[in-house]
């Protein structure tokens, strides 16, 4: 079984390696960045690429699929790249393809606001996918760059399923019919997306988990009501963990250049009065023996922890059109 | 006998590709670019891919050295990128290895000007390759970038070449001993790189090749005084053609961005009469028979024609630590 965590905004370093490695995760799926222009992008991926060398006893680089296999069989920590936005391009179609040639290999089409592609969850109103959005997905489609949907906006998101030939992610995201909250999705955008064979990485950020948020058992619940809602076969792990993350990085997520007021992300609310049980990696490995708990099998737990995003990344990290 | 041409800096379309192979020539190295900066370049880069793209039956472009025959087989052009300035770097040690992954495999130090990496051939003084330089000549020997040296000034290429740990190229200058101009190269740097297993292209740009340019048979008396100077393991032809080229091209060549008065780069002395007898990549049929003419056999001709350059991209431009 190998374990996959879909998204993390974790600046990592050496102890957050071995953090993540004790938590009995194989594979994550990283933050390169939110707002960062094209060379700011570059610097990001040459970070993080470096961060692998400097550890390579512990981790490696995803190239392709195949990658993340022989890292679990190694017992290191494959490195996924993504960006939560897709700033990095600078409107330049062609950029994908260079992008995913610096083994990026996951892109959210908008953040916190309306970008050039489409329109974000928290906008007023949604676009729908652009023009530029259109050809992007299709980019993305031919070289094999998976579409990340979690801080899209619905009628974004919608388009952007039906544009894509391909299975469209949500890396980190609930249910909004068992959590209500702009950031998670609507039964529209969950049926679409079980129809276009995409997954969707259930999360445990306090925001938008609230009422299942307190305990493992609690959060296995809203797991077990995700798969009534989408199937098993839909159903991954996205945890938003982001180990280290201070005020200065916070504020950089959700305010960027854009504005100078304070902006407040998914924290609409104040915060819950008990935060997340899920605290550090260490807190993965109360996951299986909580969904076997609450009624789940082996094989079907195993689909959960990472079998989804292992097949899922197995079908659409590859070029459509041969080599990458 | 694989075809070779190391150096050109046409804008190609899909006539230059046609006249290209009809010239008999299996691979060219192109030009992607002088002073722009990252984004600029990125932007080139795109366009060479999709001139590729547009014209896959016609053209290959170069990811790894079998591509060039595999392309020759298929009767197609490869195409392999490269920049004739490091400007693309902006700086940055981490960019080499980025810009390598969008398969670019060749760079040359520096352009007419001087730069963070070291000094210009044109320059009054050359500081020597910097210390910042020592870290990108390091970084294209792993990664497996190739260091070309065609306008690079005197003590910098000897300093460069002194650092490389691997073989490093002079894609497009003939021996200064043969033709006076600050572009061409002293013997001492002719030396070091015969030491060091690199290539010279000679060529046939007018400016620099003058009293062994109006015709074939001088040119090759030439690259024959050049085999007898350095040997004939270590001669290519790199002809700096520059179809449709045109005068906004060449200010931009000359000027970049860093002068508004005109800027000669290698015309310092008035053009020769007549201009050099290679006029299009036609005129690449002339050089066998005149090679053989001059004295050289089969076996020979075929090394200076592209063996060596196979040879040379064969071993230069793997990663020293693995696959690309």
């Amino acid at each position: 079984m190998v374990t996959i965590d879909s998204l993390i905004c974790s600046r990592m370093d050496r102890r957050a390696i071995e953090d993540t490695l004790a938590g009995g995760i194989d594979c994550v799926t990283v933050t390169c960045g939110f707002w960062e222009d094209t060379t700011e992008s570059m610097d990001a991926v040459v970070r993080w690429g470096e961060l692998v060398t400097d550890n390579a006893d512990l981790a490696v680089l995803v190239r392709e699929p195949g990658d993340i296999d022989r890292a679990a069989a190694e017992g290191k920590l494959a490195i996924l790249l993504g960006f939560q936005n897709s700033a990095f391009l600078q409107g330049r179609l062609g950029y994908v393809e260079l992008f995913k040639k610096m083994d990026v290999h996951v892109a959210q089409l908008t953040y916190n606001i309306q970008n050039d592609i489409g329109g974000s969850c928290y906008e007023p109103a949604d676009s729908g996918l652009t023009r530029y959005g259109r050809e992007v997905v299709a980019e993305m489609n031919r070289v094999g760059m998976v579409i990340d949907l979690s801080h899209v906006g619905d009628r974004t998101s919608l388009e952007a399923i039906e544009a894509s030939e391909r299975g469209v992610a949500i890396t980190h995201a609930n249910p909004q019919s068992l959590v209500d909250h702009p950031r998670n999705k609507s039964d529209d955008v969950l049926r679409a997306l079980q129809k276009n064979r995409g997954v969707l990485g259930v999360t445990m950020y306090h925001n938008i988990t609230r009422g299942f948020h307190e305990t493992v058992d609690q959060w296995s619940e809203m797991v077990a009501r995700t798969v009534d809602l989408i199937g098993v076969d839909c159903v991954g792990i996205g945890t938003d963990h982001n180990q280290h993350g201070d005020e200065g990085y916070l504020r950089w997520m959700r305010n960027g250049r854009w504005s100078r007021r304070e902006q407040k992300g998914a924290g609409i609310a104040p915060p819950p009065a008990r935060r997340s049980w899920y605290t550090t990696p260490h807190s993965h490995r109360e996951i299986l023996p909580a969904l076997l708990r609450r009624g789940f099998d082996e094989r079907e737990a195993g689909q959960i922890l990472g079998g989804n995003w292992h097949r899922f990344y197995a079908q659409n990290l590859t070029p459509a059109g041969g080599r990458s």
